[in-house]
């Protein structure tokens, strides 16, 4: 899916850089600045140490003066807004708003979006331009008025001032991975999953131990009190892998020798 | 559900002050910087100015010497990674990760952890601890390998480098969804949902349509074409409200006053 991101009126040279890095980690790369304060921002330097090695998508990047300039070729339009607008559009968490748009049909919101060939009548949207208004005030609301949705990232309601390059982070992310996502980039390195250890073998193992710790004296056999129980159980939530049970039994075999030496 | 963030080594003080802001934003406020760079970090000009105003995180931060200082009385720790570690704990991303913690049971990942009674043993942690490296190479892998979990947070795996104060925000910004998140700041005004209008107000307002349309000499009733299937799908994607009923309807009478005048 196309997908654009909208700066309007930004003031800061160090954020813009830091836009163009947070949407780039998501593989995002269509940057357009409306009537940016300074009209060199993509070369200041404060732009281009916070991009780090995003620099092409700063090179890449288009200033014009308007907004309709920077919308053209969109068709769905997200506004990013922390505070609720009259006669606006619906506002919606990113999360939900993104399932929702993703879908081929519409959510059963109403009766009357159930009758399927309404709902078949919905077009997704091939092209999707999130504006983010400038820092100090946030769009405005003639400019949240053309949106089809104000996205409102959930946060602490007595102090929901993202930072702007934090609040494209959060809505890159969240669209990335409502279009499918990357895999981790640490995805478990093509080894093997360990195979765990069966109940026979961590009974064997537990035998092992119990022998052990009576030989050095710290299991009375006598009064054992719950002291293999509760191994058992610790042993249990660890899901031992087979490897550690032959780690388990090689410090069982050492307590041995180790208390037969003692005698 | 206790949580803190500890920065190890962290280098520049704008970013500890934009981890500061990313915290607030996301209700958190416990902040633990393992040896930084600058002693004087907390109180550095671009740490205050890029912290804006969560500066209250900022001023009740602490500056510890080692790791083991900073996860007093943590039990959870999770690891932030984006490169994957031979030895270490599992990599998860965090929305998977987090859904796991904060579920009573464990997955029914293995036949052993299916056993209910393993299952019950699982004890869900009261506090957790995010730890992030330097921002130049990232965790250490000893302190990896100390953790429960490293967390990944799936981006372009060609440019996987997110910026630290990012990262702290992505992962606060999940952790507080996965703990019931707060309501989306621009949570609609308690305004009424508006009703939707039924099947009989649609084609009276097109049945008041067609005729202002005629009236216009726009709609030719001997050859209509398509024109009013047309609008009748047109009106029904935009699942008219009640009281734009009455605003059509106020249109269509307008059309026809205009074309009757001009007569």
């Amino acid at each position: 899916m196309q997908t654009r991101f909208v700066l309007i009126q930004p003031s800061h040279a160090g954020n813009v850089g830091a836009v163009a890095r947070a949407m780039k980690v998501m593989g995002f790369d269509d940057l357009v600045l409306v009537a940016p304060r300074w009209s060199n921002v993509l070369r200041r330097e404060e732009a281009i140490q916070r991009a780090s090695g995003a620099l092409d998508v700063l090179r890449q990047a288009r200033i014009v003066a308007t907004l309709d300039e920077a919308l053209v070729g969109m068709e769905h339009l997200c506004a990013t807004a922390m505070t609720p607008r009259d006669f606006g559009p619906p506002t919606r968490t990113p999360r939900e708003h993104f399932e929702m748009l993703l879908k081929k049909e519409l959510e059963a919101q109403s009766h009357q979006a159930q009758e399927a060939d309404l709902a078949l009548n919905v077009v997704r949207p091939q092209s999707v331009a999130f504006l983010f208004g400038p820092e100090r005030y946030g769009m405005a609301n003639e400019d949240v008025y053309r949106c089809h949705v104000a996205l409102s990232i959930p946060a602490n309601p007595d102090f929901g001032s993202l930072n702007l390059a934090a609040a494209v982070q959060v809505i890159a992310y969240e669209w990335r991975l409502a279009l499918g996502g990357f895999a981790p980039a640490a995805a478990p390195a093509p080894v093997q999953e360990p195979m765990l250890a069966d109940a026979a073998q961590v009974a064997g193992m537990l035998a092992h131990w119990e022998q052990a710790l009576t030989a050095l004296g710290f299991l009375d056999p006598a009064a054992p009190k719950k002291l293999m129980p509760r191994l058992q159980q610790l042993f249990n939530r660890a899901q031992l892998h087979r490897e550690e049970i032959h780690i388990l039994r090689g410090v069982a075999k050492a307590m041995i020798e180790a208390a037969q030496a003692k005698r």
